[in-house]
């Protein structure tokens, strides 16, 4: 039986048909930059048609970006698609443009963490931490060989447990959470406060006013720059502390280390993370950090996955 | 069909024995002060003829205070049972002194939030996280309805979650644990560096160079001790703060929260936690927080339940 996976990000739309453990055909198109949620949903629907015009599949699955409350496939907000301010019915809205098919919807991370553990770098491990390091911190939790979702499907946001309980403003501006650390965005802006402070960094003479990018840590760093090599470090330090309460808390395995931030930084950053995590694991219960495998694909892969549980 | 549940604690060992879910009979006597592992099982033993003196029970559950790798029903070290400094199987040496019957094991946190699921606190909530404060912070896990123990059985050490990634000493003197700041005897010695350091406080007039135990922080804070009160405070957003990150982590329900440090700080210390963590918890998918009400026979119950999963 082919099933079909279908990763939305904010900047593209991936599609994958998965038969038999095999991708056999893929598609992608740019996520809608404006419009609202029926302009995405049209979106997905273009990419899935052009991924499997026979209509193969019978079920759809998608991986999307936020927390999904298990069989409701609803996504409640999306801060990085178009007028995505209120919840949308997906799995609905989606099933209505491809024919009445079987959509199913889960977090993105949480589907990349499934697809890594069945085919990536977690393969035959059956408790693994996902960790995603892009604009944010995504993550998922694979527990005794099943995906963990939660009741409301919180399961795996990472980014949102807390590395420093005194760094804590309830207006929310750097709440002592991981990605005010280790997310690529609260980098950024870290880096641009010292700047404006006297600090000289070569992560603002690439860029300017410009967004910094994956690629701007990784040149900056290629050339020494102090500011950059400062906040990548902490950003270790706060992932290391953050992989070892959760290995305390469910007892991980294996960490599973991707996103364009990871890949950027390449081998001495999940060197030095593994190293960071053992020093910190509690009775040296700590567990290997592994590169993810599957790159972009991962997400639609494991989205094609979640139909598994429906056969 | 009868079954036996045993707690194993550092102060002393308790039994009941259950049958069709209702305590028939209970036992207790003083861990031995002296001696070594064989002591102590032999004292088990002896507690479980007292509680079931026909042999009615096929099967024993033993809580024990460390973590037990599952299936393995050996505890490797445990600082508050004499001469425990290396692995031993309680499963086999009890089972020896029990006429052969089967002997199963597992934390005495993990049976105690078992516990509070099935009969107390929890009833009736498939995702809780039990937290246990006392000497240190204990805590169990209860995932979709099943007891989380992990592949190293560690799963619920949330004393040894992260809640200050810059204070992390490699010497393991306070590494920003939330032990360091919320189990009474790491409070203890705050309170005591403050006396010293010049800040008069009650905890060490009550006392003096003896123990302090969780009635002299209530008598403490009934007598509006400044130093108890911030020392209190502090442990109260540290474990609202973990706990946040608990549920952003695998998504938990509810908290159950129990000990006899908790026990003591009573009504004001449950509401004011569950306050914090409301203020802390991500998109306010906080937990409400319960206190325990199976008291110091939860964990004998929850051995004793650990028997269920082998009917």
């Amino acid at each position: 039986m082919a099933s079909l996976g279908v990763d939305l990000g904010g900047t593209k739309i991936m599609a994958v048909l998965v038969d038999d453990g095999e991708v056999v055909a893929k598609a992608k198109k740019s996520t809608p930059k404006v419009g609202g949620p029926s302009d995405v949903l049209d979106a997905i629907a273009s990419v899935v048609a052009k991924a499997d015009p026979d209509g193969r599949a019978d079920s759809i699955g998608v991986g999307v970006p936020g927390p999904v409350r298990p069989g409701s496939g609803v996504l409640p907000l999306a801060a990085n698609l178009p007028g995505w301010d209120h919840a949308v019915d997906v799995a609905a809205g989606l099933s209505e443009r491809c024919a009445g098919r079987r959509v199913v919807v889960d977090n993105d991370v949480n589907v990349g963490t499934l697809a890594e553990v069945r085919f990536g770098a977690g393969a035959g491990v059956d408790n693994v931490l996902g960790v995603f390091m892009g604009t944010g911190i995504g993550a998922g939790l694979v527990l005794d060989g099943t995906l963990r979702q939660g009741p409301r499907g919180l399961s795996g946001e990472l980014g949102h447990t807390y590395v420093a309980f005194r760094d804590f403003d309830e207006a929310q501006i750097g709440r002592g959470e991981v990605e005010d650390y280790a997310g690529r965005r609260m980098m950024e802006s870290r880096a641009r406060a010292r700047y404006e402070g006297g600090e000289p960094t070569a992560l603002v003479d690439l860029v300017g006013d410009g967004r910094m990018k994956s690629s701007t840590w990784e040149k900056a760093l290629a050339a020494d720059d102090q500011v950059a090599r400062e906040i990548i470090d902490d950003a270790a330090e706060v992932l290391a502390t953050a992989l070892a309460s959760a290995i305390a808390l469910v007892d991980i395995e294996l960490v599973v280390l991707g996103g364009g931030m990871a890949e950027r930084l390449g081998e001495p950053f999940r060197a030095h993370l593994e190293a960071r995590l053992e020093a910190r694991s509690f009775a040296g219960a700590s567990a290997p950090v592994r590169a993810a495998t599957l790159g972009d694909i991962g997400g639609a892969l494991g989205a094609a996955l979640l139909l598994e549980r429906l056969a």
